[in-house]
């Protein structure tokens, strides 16, 4: 074997201890409020069957998918002559059958599907899982990425709309972001506006539009859209709804007005007075809510609710997003199961939290004692009380080797460990142990309790 | 898009919450218990470049590799020509640059090599994450499962060795587990018994034979040595040393005794004195702890101790596994670095738990209290109480949807929920609300206080 220069794939991250500690952080913190809010674990396999994947991300999702190339001699069932002909696309369906999953909510649809008969609906599971998409690598974009995602399935009730609106606040308080908005859109008052602007069979073309607002402005939406044969008419009076946006955003009720046409609309407007009420009785501050007509995500599935979240004054703005489905199951024959769900960017976040460094240092410290000894008389006396100190629940470790003291001490500060218990032949005769605070520097002998008590209050 | 009927790959599986609380709970016994001990935890990703994995595993296991085909038009650089000739393990290399991780110790050490700058030595690493083979799904052995390995490296010091034993230990007692064995051996005791029967030059064919003796017995691996050509005089030796291995097992002084003559023999010998001498100052009790002659594990990275978890009286035996390595690095150009791992499997531990019925009732409750309402007016009441119980740290839910009584105690019954609330307009005026307890049966009129005390005391 040749000795190599190793890398990992583009796109792709080692995460370390220091790294570890953080995103563990920001795990555990939605994995509690899930848990908290009823939500079931659920994990699927990292590959599906292509046939389950494919055709539900659209044209440019498909692309992206990593697909697995068929185990043994692959070839031996094709036709040789073809091969010097076949193009990749004709020859992928041939030689790879898996692919590695794109995100969470397609495998839940299937699971869903699958275990029809075991669960109990309403279902609510969370599920916290790497995804990975071929896509080119860029900051904040990877190959392999988490995410987290809760979904509520087997009932329309507006409760849970105003619960996963809850879930984000409470995440948030855990991570410590104050400054965030919650942008929520409705898929029918988007409907209710392509109706009033006479445009109802081009609604992916104008949703996809009105969706760059944001960063292209509304003069450029709206030439796109002019592009796209949308008419003079349906232009003006989509500029006049959406000219209202100023920077205290369009309120419900102007909408309401602009609806009063729209069947589909008014029934929106109604979800969204309703979800309002539902997110006062849940919560006591709706100043994170932002009703945002331009938000449509580009997902065509969602039929209800659309919901984004953005930190504030921060580079990469989304951390997360989803909304209301009424037939995610369908595709796989089960029809009709209305559902919400949600998801977490735990990588979008991390890098947000590093920006505001809002990772509490108190998450670094894994060991909180590291035993050291000088010789084998007092090796004995160290693993006895390392091996107490992990009874009481306390991490502590022992330096393995014998070395100088400095070494070990260097180990210590490296690793983040408060305390340094030190035994030599003194403390063993006194049974006294040399317990060395690393922040202070300071050292004292202490008896064995009050070494607990001290270990035990350091938070 | 067409309705299909879905499934998964073979040798996959979903892990609904019922399952999933189970995994957590040995999961979290592991990972506390690393933790406990001073070990951090790392991440890598499921991706490699197959540079990286391949010649790892030897010839077998670079055959079980889940290659990723390349993304985009991966056959635009290859010739056309050739395609119609080639082989699927000649096209392999130029349509696939990635697989799956196959274990996480190939990983770990290109991790190692790649920020040896930044790691503090000893490295203590814990790493919990899938891995995939593409073998014979059977009974016990899937294409994706976990593996739990700690390992240390950058320390030849036998602590180590104590140290997982004593890990072991204290992971089989947080899961209920009391009748398994540690099987322990040294590499070089191995290589002491392959020189002492002039077989220095064959010790692979060796190991291999005689790993297998449990199962197919004396005389079929002297049979099988006999025809790779070891000779009788070696034979005889060998059956000699190994007929020892009574019902007792074979005792480390027996072995001693007729490694007198092989340097390294000794050595291995001297090295397992000292392992059983630490081993006994870490743990009360050493009776889990069995000198194996014939333990090889078939590794030929191992150079010290090898280690094996079996649970005794189960269909699956092994649980686990590791050793001391001395070279692990080296193939990614950092030679000389000596470590110790081991790994639990997951999946293996769950099949035993099962079958030993060991999984804690209390670990399948993840909701306590579950709210109902009959109509609008109680419905706030209900919401006010469930925000509560959720800041106070208690897992509720509340039942989105207005319907009969029956089938909401159904679903808190199936959800394995001990408690569910009442709200009625009775309760609403005079501040009490309906406590019913789903084990009982027994439902009484409580005010707020009294309800979170008998919630707080269920376990």
């Amino acid at each position: 074997m040749s000795s190599l220069k190793p890398s990992i794939p583009k796109g792709t991250r080692d995460f370390g201890p220091e790294q570890m500690a953080k995103r563990n952080f920001i795990f555990n913190s939605i994995r509690n409020t899930y848990t908290r809010y009823g939500f079931l674990p659920l994990e699927t396999p990292s590959m599906e069957n292509l046939d389950v994947l494919t055709g539900k991300y659209g044209e440019e999702g498909d692309q992206l998918l990593f697909k697995i190339l068929n185990s043994g001699d692959y070839l031996s069932k094709i036709d040789r002559n073809l091969l010097s002909e076949t193009f990749s696309q004709n020859l992928t369906p041939l030689i790879s059958e898996k692919g590695l999953r794109y995100d969470l909510t397609v495998p839940f649809a299937r699971f869903v599907v699958m275990h029809q008969n075991e669960i109990t609906l309403p279902f609510k599971r969370y599920q916290i899982q790497p995804v990975w998409r071929a896509d080119r690598p860029q900051k904040g974009r990877y190959r392999e990425f988490y995410q987290c995602d809760a979904d509520i399935v087997g009932t329309d009730s507006l409760i849970c709309e105003a619960e996963i609106i809850a879930i984000i606040h409470e995440v948030f308080k855990k991570l410590g972001i104050e400054d965030y908005t919650i942008n929520i859109n409705h898929r029918k008052i988007l409907s209710g506006l392509a109706e009033i602007i006479d445009s109802k069979d081009r609604e992916n073309d104008l949703f996809v539009a009105i969706d760059k607002l944001d960063k292209i402005g509304l003069d450029k939406v709206l030439s796109e859209l002019e592009s796209k044969g949308f008419s003079t008419e349906s232009l003006s009076v989509l500029k006049d709804v959406l000219n209202k946006k100023g920077n205290e955003g369009l309120k419900i009720e102007q909408v309401a007005a602009r609806l009063a046409d729209s069947e589909t609309g008014k029934a929106g407007v109604e979800d969204m007075n309703e979800i309002m009420a539902l997110a006062g009785t849940y919560l006591d501050d709706l100043s994170h809510i932002n009703f945002d007509l331009t938000l449509a995500r580009g997902l065509t599935y969602y039929t209800g609710a659309i919901l984004e979240v953005k930190v504030n004054n921060v580079k990469i703005g989304s951390v997360g997003g989803g909304g209301r489905y009424d037939n995610l199951t369908g595709v796989f024959g089960l029809p009709g199961l209305s559902g919400i769900g949600f998801s977490f960017g735990v990588d979008r976040l991390y890098d947000v939290m590093d920006e505001l460094t809002l990772f509490p240092e108190s998450q670094q410290v894994t060991t909180k004692v590291l035993l050291t000894y000088f010789d084998h008389s007092t090796r004995a006396t160290a693993i006895k009380l390392l091996q107490e100190l992990r009874q009481q629940g306390i991490n502590a470790e022992i330096y393995p080797d014998l070395v100088k003291m400095k070494k070990q001490l260097n180990y210590a500060n490296k690793k983040n460990i408060p305390f340094v218990v030190v035994i030599g032949e003194e403390e063993l005769k006194n049974q006294r142990y040399g317990l060395k605070n690393m922040s202070t520097g300071e050292q004292k002998a202490v008896d064995k309790s009050t070494l607990l008590s001290i270990v035990n209050e350091h938070n």
